[in-house]
């Protein structure tokens, strides 16, 4: 896992503008946000869809690199004043503290295109015409029917008690819609049997939810410290979330089943899919 | 030309999600900012370079539908209080003032995730191979060595004297990228020769600044009633233009010079490269 932490960190280093090249203070702040934090949860997660696919770690870079761009635009907007007015992340000033609100906007907006611009890479499928498909699932996944409108959902309901069922639709955009766009990227990287990648596609529906559970849990209980981003949060900001609706023993043990059925779709896999079942693991059992 | 800007109204429109669909306050919003308003010179201009190069309108719509997407995502974001502050767009409320804030910057983000899904339709190209280059094109236009780029150096440019190569760097990123990908993208929906196809972007390169030169004279003498947009807000916020770096006459002058090595790019194309021509006069003579 470390070693492809250090991967994908040299991967998104190389994608990114030299630093130095104009407009320089846009380039070092995109830089800031981008490299030296983050668990790199998602790249993990499509090189190892990759690898249960046959696909090589060269070429699920590039798929890996995007979905990580993706969700640290997402980050960096979430944290501007009109959204979150948070002040920390990854253990260091947001980018609109760092630099200022209106670089903060362009370095999101940037690495939104950058993102989609890794997918143009040569060699990222056999045939075109899969890259093609790639770059719409991402940009679904990105846009109002995935993570912008989770964001909405969002939004619409501080303050509110919602249900089980509308936190889940929240959060299958918020957040699931990435993580299953960063499964199912990598996959696409090498081939799948159908039931294979039906198999995928349900471990990804699954572990993002989980994946969010988890982040509700951790947010009610563990520091900031040790999270890198300001913990307490939801509950400051009269936010519905699992903890919130559920408590912390139940939601823990939501976490425990969605993990469960996730891993179930990795069945038809078998060996294959004995790194995505380990993330899978790490996800749910994360203390940070 | 109204034709073609009804069709482009219908294209957007029928790109767009349906009203009524969750989140529908973001869904509601994205269609107000993009529909019903605007002079669409992107998609006009990626329709005529589609036909010069012997492309089908059908074939162009999703193409002309992804640069005006670009286009309005940066005019929501431009207009947020962070950057211009601006109230007024294409005659109507700004989104933020609309809606709000937060709103306005998710539409923006979510505007940019649909430009990419547009270029990720059926059939835009012969080969799938050239999408994938049609969506390299189109986020290297919108990031930040083209658009947001552009955005940053004006932002940093504020206040400042610049000199007519500062001003042309950053127009030439700010605005001429967007619109050298609208032709360009429209042209690769058809087949150009090669001389054909250098030719084009020298128009593009041309006529994108002149673009710019106008809107600055029209920002410094058109109303805010014809313009539809907030006037005088240049000299307002102290913005290097060329009416501040030129004079209003010489930027005239300067605008119809730049118009004619623009055409002179068309030579080779002859009667197809017409309609471009046409256009690139309406835009150095147009008064709104």
């Amino acid at each position: 896992m470390r070693d492809r932490q250090a991967r994908i960190e040299a991967v998104l280093e190389a994608a990114m503008p030299p630093p130095g090249l104009a407009p320089e203070r846009l380039h070092e702040a995109m830089r800031y946000a981008v490299l030296g934090g983050g668990k790199r949860v998602r790249p993990l997660l499509a090189y190892a869809a990759g690898e249960a696919a046959g696909a090589s770690d060269e070429r699920v870079d590039r798929v890996a690199a995007a979905v990580e761009l993706v969700h640290v635009y997402s980050l960096v907007h979430d944290d501007l004043p009109c959204m979150d007015n948070d002040v920390l992340r990854r253990g260091k000033p947001t980018v609109h503290v760092q630099y200022d609100e209106e670089t903060a906007l362009l370095v999101g907006d940037a690495l939104q295109s950058l993102a989609f611009e890794c997918l143009t890479a040569r060699d990222l499928a056999d045939d075109p015409a899969v890259q093609v498909r790639m770059t719409g699932k991402l940009a679904q996944a990105a846009g109002s029917r995935g993570m912008a409108g989770g964001q909405a959902v969002d939004l619409a309901s501080q303050g509110r008690t919602l249900t089980v069922a509308e936190l889940e639709f929240m959060h299958i955009h918020k957040t699931g819609a990435l993580i299953s766009a960063a499964i199912t990227l990598g996959a696409a990287c090498g081939r799948l049997a159908d039931a294979e990648t039906r198999g995928v596609a349900h471990f990804a529906h699954f572990i993002g939810l989980a994946f969010q559970v988890v982040d509700d849990v951790l947010d009610a209980t563990a520091s900031t410290e040790i999270l890198g981003k300001t913990a307490g949060k939801d509950a400051a900001g009269q936010k519905p979330t699992y903890v919130s609706v559920l408590g912390i023993e139940r939601s823990r043990a939501y976490s425990r089943e969605l993990l469960a059925d996730a891993l179930s779709g990795l069945e038809p896999l078998g060996a294959r899919g004995g790194r995505l079942a380990d993330l899978g693991r790490f996800i749910v059992d994360r203390n940070f």
